[in-house]
């Protein structure tokens, strides 16, 4: 059996409600583990919470995409004596393969203040015989090619020599559900990605227009429902023939084509909302990064949410795109946003870039009136 | 005299617009040298911007924070021989101290395809001579530990050792004007820097409760302001106590005390939307990071936000305090904000989580209550 030691930062401070966060934690952990196959125990111990497995390199792997740790270590149980101490520090030391060409430092802290020996002496008596073992260098400061950690708690230490990232964050969802916006691009993937790190359960909605699009939509949805332990990710596909083309052939019919971007994502957002209420979602999320394409104005910002009651989220607002693209590659759906598609058929010449709310009304009386004048027409 | 190359990256994607970025763009260089008494020639090249300076180092040293620039070089001008383009090459090898110990290669590039020898050629060339002089080792990918640059141009070549990244970003203000909510922490000025790294002209909008509070606010604005080149920061205080504490008074009145974090946020928005509308910008931008503390809540972003027309930016929201804490310490405000100050004097015990836009309606209806008896009262 393997011993894995799983560490979060954020929720530690939560106060009052951090059994909230923590039962999630580990609920997520243990869902994650059964996805996998991977039979394993995981309980809560003061401040950290430990899975014991027979498969800790396969749940490693697994565990450091679940959002709310900071950081994971394999670790080994060793009784409270410097003698035990030191003979699995040799043996860490060994399986590194540490030399006379590497730094090391021991790394010691007492959760446990019963154990009489404080943690400088710990180093300093277990560090000394890897450094007559090995030859190699101590570096107390930043980081150290090896560093062997030991936490002394009541009736053991554990040692561990090596520590996994997390993706940090907090446990989906604890923060909440919302309705992402979904196409085939670059952003809206990443912008969910960080609202789902930030503890949301994300439903992702995207208006079909070609087959190509919707499929790299769903594609990048399947890559971020390996991130979304604690969520079951199941993504909501409307028609954008039906729920938004005819709102733009009017739009040509009265001269308003240079509208077209930005009344597509007004209308776009107008059914995020119905479908937040729909399925109790709090907040609709989108891509937006500002000034990246022409209809990313503030204008224009302003113009597509005017009358959107539900708070909008735009994660990648401050962003610019090659901090967007590395996230991407680093969540693993940049190849699948980056495969050529056509062009959308309603793409103005030159897309609107300073909307207000005044022409917006203007706008949306004018077609009121053609709406108007046709159910006159169907009336003879 | 000495010569700097100016790159920009995602303002040459702006197409038809590529002009008015690049103007604001040397506009913004140009003060930035004229505020640090650096006399300089700011000029275009095709996709280059070019200063030439007698005081490069120093140039350097200000421009590496105006929003737009990517990465900067100080170049020599060299003549169009590879004769000429290998003594520079030794000579900046030797300034370098490049050794055996070292990799380096040489990176070049035609900006003028009439030079009639290919870049890998030019790369062989020159690069050749480095490595019998100095015995160093070529490595063509990664980041060796020197890149010697070339670029081709039609009536010389530009070599560079070095490369100094920039902030990236737009130029500022190319993306409008927003008020920026300004408390003492550590959230709100990164919350600021991220809008104006996007191009945005930023107007503080502070509170003031507390000297010491104010006092570090008005010091985070003063490290902002110095990365907001083309923009002249002017912070706003507004007084607390006149604008927002009768109205907390009154929410104890009503025994709605745990609403004050939410409903203060809320009257504070409220003023950012009638300064927004006096100083005509487009947007308000706060330092929300969802989840951090108990008021960030969905729940209670959806309250805050109620009845407010103007986009809020909230370019935090998918971030961790660990991420946006190492930000504060690149821009400079950290130390500020994490000076100690006192408590707000209505911060309740236990603050909100849950917030509706149904119990808030009650809120202010029962709140009307009040103001109307008080007026009845005024009355006798």
């Amino acid at each position: 059996m393997g011993l894995i030691l799983v560490r979060y930062g954020e929720i530690a401070l939560k106060g009052k409600n951090r059994p909230y966060f923590t039962k999630q934690l580990r609920r997520n952990i243990r869902s994650t583990l059964k996805a996998h196959d991977i039979a394993g125990d995981v309980h809560q111990e003061s401040q950290r919470i430990y899975v014991e497995t027979d498969q800790p390199d396969a749940a490693l792997e697994h565990l450091k995409r679940v959002f709310g740790i900071v950081s994971l270590s394999k670790v080994i149980e060793v009784p409270l004596t410097i003698e035990a101490m030191r003979e699995v520090a040799l043996q860490m030391a060994a399986d590194f393969g540490l030399s006379e060409e590497h730094t090391y430092r021991a790394d010691s802290r007492r959760s446990d203040k019963s154990f009489p020996i404080i943690s400088p002496e710990i180093n300093r008596l277990v560090g000394g015989v890897v450094k007559d073992a090995t030859g190699a260098t101590v570096q107390l400061k930043g980081e150290p090619d090896f560093t062997i950690g030991i936490e002394v708690q009541k009736e053991r230490a554990l040692m561990y020599g090596g520590i996994v990232a997390g993706p940090g964050g907090l446990p989906i969802p604890t923060a909440g559900r919302v309705i992402a916006l979904m196409s085939g691009g670059i952003d809206s993937p990443v912008a969910a990605w960080m609202m789902m790190k930030r503890g949301c359960g994300v439903i992702p909605l995207h208006f079909s227009q070609n087959p190509v699009d919707t499929e790299k939509a769903l594609e990048n949805c399947r890559v971020l429902a390996g991130h979304s332990q604690g969520w079951r990710m199941e993504p909501i596909v409307m028609s954008h023939a039906e729920a938004i083309e005819p709102f733009l052939e009017k739009l040509h019919q009265i001269g308003a084509g240079r509208w077209a971007c930005v009344l597509c994502k007004r209308a776009m957002i107008q059914k995020a909302e119905e479908v937040a209420a729909a399925h109790h979602a709090q907040a609709i999320v989108m891509g937006d990064s500002l000034g990246q394409v022409a209809s990313q104005t503030l204008d224009n910002m302003e113009v597509i949410s005017h009358g959107i009651t539900k708070p909008i989220l735009r994660p990648l607002i401050g962003m610019d795109k090659t901090e967007i693209t590395a996230l991407a590659q680093q969540i693993g759906t940049f190849d699948v946003s980056t495969r050529t598609t056509t062009d959308c058929a309603y793409l103005p010449d030159r897309p609107l870039t300073k909307g207000s709310v005044e022409k917006l009304t203007r706008i949306l009386d004018e077609l009121a009136h053609i709406d108007a004048k046709e159910t006159e027409n169907d009336g003879w």
